[in-house]
């Protein structure tokens, strides 16, 4: 989208007199001739000062500093060297507000060269470099997208609480709180609710954050991050739910091509190919694994890392697909809420998503029925009493549904073709990081 | 929106076979002839069971529970008296999943007759209710206008952490808890950080859950809720945010009209007249709401909850508004970010938005001068070093700025011209509550 800035650029009249107003992104003395490169958000506009121009005046570029706020007047010219295929010739510059200081990266160059580690420590000003700006705008687009595909599927938005007496899947990796002489959990995300919620809404979608004590420091793990969830009812399958997390996706990135072009090329970012996306079952992907490394399979209840990647390489190469669902993950894996296979009571109805190698989705069919479900809490030895305003959901009668959360952090991080989520969160959280 | 449901039916042709699910909202025995209303999300579907039309066959509604997930199939028939002008005659009826009980409340007749503590305890199932449900699609359609509104306007939306090292505006009222060996604290607003991104995307939003640890128990309060954030650059003056907010504010009731006018109607909602919003200063607002109730002026640095409902009221009456603008807040009441009045170093160009009669707005003009931001922390007796990675945007240059928020639930509260804030959230938390 155009911004304000370019529309009044590219409208404007050649030798027509217009005020801008944004920060000094660089300044570049050639001789005679100085340019300007305004900045305002995500438009950059050029303008140009040439010493004896306008008779009398005082060079009004010349005690500029770069990221000073100003207005600038001048008259509009064609330039087809110029980004927007005009410039603007500066009669007359006002400050609106100064630096007190030289900036301590260079945002103005390409790519900041900087260290990750400065360049979070830095964040808010290493922002200000338009190709680190770029990946949350993409990032908006995914949301965006997320939200406009549902609610056309007619999905009702909802917002649940993120401060909880009980986190939805059990003990470990919970933050824990003080709250009015209770104890109170942070959602680790929001399962029960949206449960609860395909019970009056039927389809429900939320985006928001989440939070895991997790310790893990890896390059894939945040402490807190923005989780789409979706859930809902009246499901045959869990098959249903990958149908449309793929039109979901799909959509996404179609909204990306046609409103962040701009982004997306800034950043060199390739769309993903996304048809019918192929399928494999757990155990059939383990041996893959197995098979594409040349090692036995491993016996873990999950995918390491090291195995999606393999799977991920597997299926581009030999299918063609950014994506892969990973279906039918073990029972003792999942969560007590998961929807066991009936024909294998080992087994769950449910599904990750590998994306470029990397699970950026958990999903699947739940239990809907209060007697499978108190079965299944007692076969696990937990506690119905410390759920019971979840559990009263299934007793008032619940459709057959399920649902999924997508890591908005880890999409946008495989989209960018970046190795570290951080790079795809503004302000990440890690076991070390809570700052800025 | 129609529901997929809905147009199937619509569509259908008068004797067509077709299959519907959804939830038993009511079952209705009139001697031979039985009424089933199937529920599905917010739509409604009248089904008929007439004994003896289907030779041979038992009675497929006999043994049903409301709140029994099912799959009827039937034909289509037109039927004046139906909501949608036709009902769907019953061939034969599946079950999808049987509820364990029967429902603790009356949720299909009209509203839901309990006190608000037990639909709350109940909360799940008493918005299973069409009209508890309908309070919360119109609070989806708020939020779809604010996103809506601020993204033609330029805003580029951003999702900030809620865990932080420090809060935004000081030390009290603020959620602790411990985090790997650190001490952190839940955000009270996203105000620093949309601040500092004003000066990579010039005009950001945010909607997301904020946390206040207030120990006010009362029906205007609640402990988590979901704030409206915006804040943008290049402004001349707090009046431009808000005109900002004006233009929202009718986008956001427009889009209501449009797109909400079944839910608006169920709960008799009137939308509010907005034109331009009146506006008055603090100080007179103070004598205005002194003299209305026949008292002295209170001295406080806040309006109280009587006052701002008499100023309500009388600017309904006087200039038929539902909103009025209050300007000047003291700078004593107001946070050390907030930029004072050069005319009158004792207030600020910060303003509240009362809508009939409530607070739901607070915002105004910020400091981006880093000489001044540190001239007010001085007088002010705060710790620079606690603050760095927010001061460091002011050092390396901030443009003049400013920016909102508004409380989702105060909104959507007198919107629905509810008394208790509670009823405005879908799973409210105060001092005491804490579940569901």
């Amino acid at each position: 989208m155009r911004s304000e800035m370019e529309k009044i650029m590219c409208q404007a009249q050649e030798g027509q007199r217009i005020t801008l107003r944004g920060s000094v992104h660089a300044l570049r003395p050639m001789g005679e001739i100085t340019f300007l490169i305004l900045r305002r958000g995500q438009s950059f506009i050029q303008c140009v000062w040439e010493d004896g121009t306008m008779t009398g005046q005082e060079n009004p570029v010349a005690g500029l500093k770069e990221e000073t706020a100003v207005e600038v007047i001048g008259t509009v010219h064609r330039e087809p060297r110029a980004v927007h295929g005009s410039e603007l010739r500066i009669a007359s510059v006002r400050v609106l507000s100064r630096p007190a200081e030289p900036l301590p990266l260079c945002i103005n160059k390409g790519r900041v060269k900087a260290s990750l580690e400065t360049r979070l420590n830095l964040r808010s000003i290493a922002l200000r470099n338009p190709l680190e700006a770029a990946r949350f705008r993409i990032q908006e687009g995914l949301t965006r997208g997320f939200r406009e595909y549902l609610h056309s599927e007619g999905f009702t938005e909802v917002h649940t609480p993120k401060l909880t007496a009980r986190g939805a899947e059990g003990g470990a990796n919970i933050f824990c709180l003080p709250y009015f002489g209770q104890k109170a959990e942070l959602a680790q995300s929001p399962q029960f609710y949206k449960q609860a919620l395909v019970g009056v809404y039927d389809r429900v979608f939320e985006v928001g954050p989440v939070f895991r004590a997790e310790k893990h420091n890896t390059v894939r793990h945040l402490n807190e991050y923005v989780s789409m969830d979706l859930e809902m009812g009246y499901i045959d399958s869990y098959e249903d739910i990958m149908e449309m997390e793929t039109g979901t996706l799909k959509f996404m990135f179609r909204l990306l091509e046609e409103e962040y072009g701009r982004e997306l090329s800034a950043l060199r970012v390739e769309l993903p190919r996304i048809g019918r996306i192929p399928r494999i079952r757990f155990d059939e992907a383990k041996e893959l694994a197995a098979e594409l490394s040349g090692r036995p399979v491993s016996r873990t209840g999950d995918l390491g890392p090291e195995e999606e990647q393999r799977l991920g390489e597997y299926f581009r190469e030999e299918e063609g697909s950014d994506f892969v669902f990973v279906t039918h993950y073990p029972s003792r894996k999942r969560p007590f809420y998961a929807m066991d296979d009936p024909e294998d009571g080992r087994l769950t109805l449910s599904f990750d998503l590998l994306f470029r190698g990397l699970e950026i989705t958990t999903g699947g069919q739940r239990i809907h029925d209060y007697g499978m479900m108190m079965e299944k809490l007692a076969a696990r030895e937990m506690d119905p009493g410390q759920l019971e305003s979840y559990l009263m959901i299934f007793c008032y009668g619940m459709p057959p549904h399920g649902g999924l959360g997508i890591g908005l952090e880890r999409l946008t991080m495989k989209l960018l073709g970046e190795d570290n989520v951080r790079e795809a969160s503004l302000y990440p959280r890690d076991v070390k990081r809570l700052t800025p």
